[in-house]
């Protein structure tokens, strides 16, 4: 096991009711609000009048219209709407990426350049605003973390960034705030849960195993209640166990502790950034195809682990198992309606040497991953994506 | 899955050579410190001098002496003491207990009556002086939780007490500062971490599916590390694995979300109260008897999981899995070398019914437990601990 810092101090405040909380929670920063939010779906299920209503008192600024994939466009006018009313606080409602262009907006506020320095790395995120959030989607984990992705759609682009000062001061986490998330989003979320816990599960690291069986623990329990989600989209303990592990499968208890650099992310981000896609879709089609390539005889004995403890593959032979568990994380995904083929999602073979390209310049993964990849490798990858795949 | 709060703002430091990070730590709080520490294996072993050595600059206080059964007295000499030298932050150095008096000092500092107040529950627990922990004993989860346990042997009572502000706000979590841990006190811990578990574990509340795989791996993890640990005292991995789960045992992960009251906890401090026993193997003796009395129709189901998902126990007829489960933690105990009888660590049948009856007074077992236990049902599973078990 590598060193590590653990620092999570969100205060959270989990289940129904919770915004009885809420001017508490925001009063502990100021008055002057920003409230964030994305596409308007919090208006239409009656979140947004209860916000209002809990923030009577308050100076509220909004920015609403945040972008699936946020938009470095819209930091900077959340930056520019935080300083014309001195913000005090901004109060994210809605998925990851409402609450991850809240981080930035909050630390571009602090900062003299262009918030996109910060997202490329030109300048170090310092302080940032508080962020309080209510979260609407179990899926990206930002609500107890200090990550944040921006994307810029005029350079293709979409890149990580984050902070110590980041993690939201305050997560309200309602499952029942998750009712009337559409099947496709719900699927999607699980599949980005479930890489969190992949791209921290296979790591060179050894000696891990509080991480590793922990990982193994929310894979399960994310592969048994998604699928009743699915079927009952207001199933309040299968929206909770979802929402709960989005949290833990990355706000820092998998990864801390394993060393190296994530693969499927890396090429999934170039997906998102040509094409705009759905982050979870991307990551559900590329693992499987990622997981073949990365199995060898040295990491067989991960594999067969991973397809043991989570799928209870009884297989005796490790090289077998290993091959029915990538089998079975492929049928589970498509089982949950995802469209496991890149042509599915509109995307052809045109930009996958580019997109590969781009992957390795934008990441680590030449020298740093489970199985380091050049960018043969990665087109590689994605060319088993653009049809059907079997695995044992 | 109930509703709840979770906020452990604990900043950790794990691994080796962190205290590079101790003056800064510590100096975030003030300049004047209580050093608290036990029966003086931190001068034995170094870990003392090298504290010394990095807070030269600051004004050290020293309580030593704090009992494994930390005492009231310990408590009000500790309060003295603060209140004489002014003191601005507690740092504790040892397991479990020292860094549970430590936050009853902490908290008895700003109470004006007598500090035993604050854990019979006479009084509430406000604020409390800042806390920083070395820790030196994986077990009890203290150094990332709100909790505190003190005994009083005039009254023979051993009681629990907490607050918010107990929490520690800085921990120093380096596995090589456990290499000295006999092997008697690395098994007891570890008995320790799994109780913990287990009290979680055991609820009756459903659709917890997140908090109990992820107990599940815990257990996991414990069971497989305490043997090596045992084995090969220095090995870093297994320290660091043992160290790790037990804070994530005890630090709301595993319990929030699942209500009800913990069963062989309330029956331990008892054994402790009257004579003085380590708390794990208390916990141990118990534990598998306990197991065999709450196993019934209602709870067969449970019981099966945990034979299945953390003995991998194949047997398909629940009953039966389930008793293999409760005998592989018996045996697994006593391979880890723990007397599993109580006439072992010195209690006969004297007191059981006396101590019994303090169990359902001190507790709300009789209402609240996942099998509610009257002081019949607790006798008779003292008496069960009086000789050899077999359970299949």
């Amino acid at each position: 096991m590598e060193n590590f810092r653990f620092y999570v101090p969100t205060d959270v405040y989990f289940g129904r009711d919770q915004l009885t909380h809420l001017a508490e929670a925001v009063g502990r920063y100021g008055k002057k609000v920003l409230l964030a939010y994305g596409g308007g779906s919090i208006k239409r299920n009656g979140l947004y009048d209860q916000v209002v209503a809990a923030l009577a008192d308050f100076e509220i600024t909004e920015l609403s219209g945040i972008e699936p994939n946020p938009r470095i466009e819209t930091v900077r006018k959340g930056v520019d709407l935080c300083r014309m009313h001195e913000v005090d606080v901004i109060l994210a409602v809605g998925g990851g990426s409402t609450i991850d262009c809240s981080k930035v907006i909050g630390a571009g506020v602090y900062y003299d350049g262009d918030a996109w320095d910060l997202v490329v790395g030109k300048a170090k995120v310092g302080k940032v605003l508080p962020i309080v959030d209510i979260l609407t989607l179990a899926a990206t984990g930002s609500e107890m973390n200090r990550g944040a992705v921006i994307s810029n759609m005029e350079t293709n682009e979409k890149l990580g960034t984050g902070g110590w000062e980041m993690i939201p001061k305050v997560s309200f986490l309602d499952p029942s705030n998750t009712f009337t998330v559409p099947e496709y989003q719900t699927a999607a979320g699980s599949a980005d849960i479930m890489s969190h816990l992949f791209e921290n599960y296979f790591k060179r690291t050894t000696g891990t195993d509080v991480q590793d069986f922990v990982s193994e623990g929310l894979m399960k329990a994310v592969i048994k209640n998604c699928p009743i989600a699915l079927k009952e989209p207001d199933n309040y303990d299968a929206r909770a166990n979802l929402m709960w592990a989005s949290t833990w499968a990355l706000n820092g208890l998998t990864g801390s502790g394993k060393k190296g650099a994530w693969s499927c992310h890396a090429i999934e981000h170039e997906l998102s950034a040509y094409y705009d896609i759905t982050h979870g879709i991307g990551l559900a089609i590329l693992t499987p195809r990622w997981m073949a390539y990365a199995l060898n005889d040295e990491t067989v004995e991960k594999f067969a682990q991973y397809a043991r403890n989570v799928w209870n593959v009884q297989e005796a032979v490790p090289m077998m198992a290993a091959r029915i568990g990538i089998q079975k994380t492929y049928d589970y995904f498509k089982a949950c309606g995802i469209p496991m083929t890149l042509p599915e999602v509109g995307i052809d073979e045109e930009k996958l040497t580019l997109m590969a390209e781009q992957a390795v310049a934008h990441s680590t993964i030449a020298t740093d991953a489970y199985v380091p990849m050049d960018a043969v490798a990665v087109e590689g990858i994605l060319r088993e994506c653009l049809s059907e795949s079997s695995f044992v």
